[in-house]
């Protein structure tokens, strides 16, 4: 038995990390590793409820600090109930977003202090981080075609908030990978989706058997 | 015009809260104040959403962080879209329940660093505290009592729980009056209904033109 990973895949809108958390569970299968995909907000029964709540509705919804609540809040659920259980039982966790995108998007897009929302993540999370933390990046016009690209249904609270929102999360994105290079890879996310699939596979080549 | 008052009414399962909240309301319109009566968790569109995920389902549905983060959204929420403006704008509001619920509940009986509470609180809600808080207290074996003759819609996730947790949770309100008596009043809530909101409007009496 491997010893449990947890990964996080991070990146903006349309960037294909929900495609490719799927491809790389499919590709470390093959090779013998069990994965656990699932997803933020959401991935636990609690959480999923919470998500509800934040995806839906008008763009002002909630104020930015209650958002950040209920993300911190989903977060804490869906550590206890799934993420936690399932690292300590072995099995790799790859998770399509985490606490990078609360601290892009509600962070450095949404004006909330970073100290805040790891403080926030502290409590209610006993400060659990990524094993490491794989950023997928594309260029910004090749993102912003994309995520205009995207079918109706992607176009939740978040997808639909304007271009200069987008530059910004996937700036604080680079910036976060600058801060913590231990854990985190940036990702090419250009080209093939077996192209990506092989880069994300080589970026947790240092843990295979 | 009065200035804007802030109001909650604080105390265990059965105490007379959501009746009292009323009846004081009426009492102060008919002395010419105008208030709103809202209750927590709850009394903006987006913070009933949140009530609805706290109050059903099994007791141990939420983790107590996770619990402390659901309410601390909601509140920030209720004070953002109702309490607030409602002040502002010179009314007097009337909360069934607030911050000291919390602290209580969660707090005291649920284990959770009442400074933890406090700090969600100045996130999400700039630590707003009300003008005054009113505790209606009765003797444990009489809030006992009230509590297991409810009739079933009372018995969410917080009145299911154990006669200790009760009894933890009343003591709680006692040690917050003690601590803080400038903001506390405690309200005896035996006798009649009228008595006791004769109680609650003598508490208020040095705000009444």
């Amino acid at each position: 038995m491997t010893a449990g990973r947890f990964i996080s895949l991070e990146g903006g809108e349309g960037v294909g990390k929900s495609t490719q958390a799927r491809a790389l569970a499919d590709a470390l299968a093959r090779r013998g590793i069990e994965c656990e995909v699932t997803r933020e907000p959401g991935g636990s029964a609690g959480a999923e409820a919470i998500r509800g709540l934040l995806m839906a509705g008008a763009v002002d919804r909630w104020s930015p600090h209650a958002e950040a609540l209920l993300f911190a809040a989903a977060r804490s659920d869906h550590i206890d109930r799934l993420i936690h259980p399932a690292v300590e039982a072995g099995r790799w966790v790859i998770c399509d977003r985490f606490l990078d995108s609360t601290r892009a998007y509600q962070g450095v897009a949404g004006g909330i202090d970073d100290g805040a929302i790891l403080a926030l993540h502290a409590f209610g999370s006993r400060g659990l981080l990524p094993d490491r933390t794989l950023v997928l990046t594309l260029p910004d016009e090749e993102a912003a075609a994309r995520a205009s690209a995207r079918d109706g249904a992607a176009n939740d609270r978040f997808g639909l908030r304007d271009e200069n929102f987008h530059r910004a999360v996937n700036a604080a994105f680079r910036g976060f990978a600058e801060a913590e290079p231990d854990r985190f890879r940036l990702i090419d996310a250009t080209g093939s989706k077996q192209d990506v699939t092989d880069r994300l596979v080589a970026a947790v080549a240092d843990w295979l058997p």
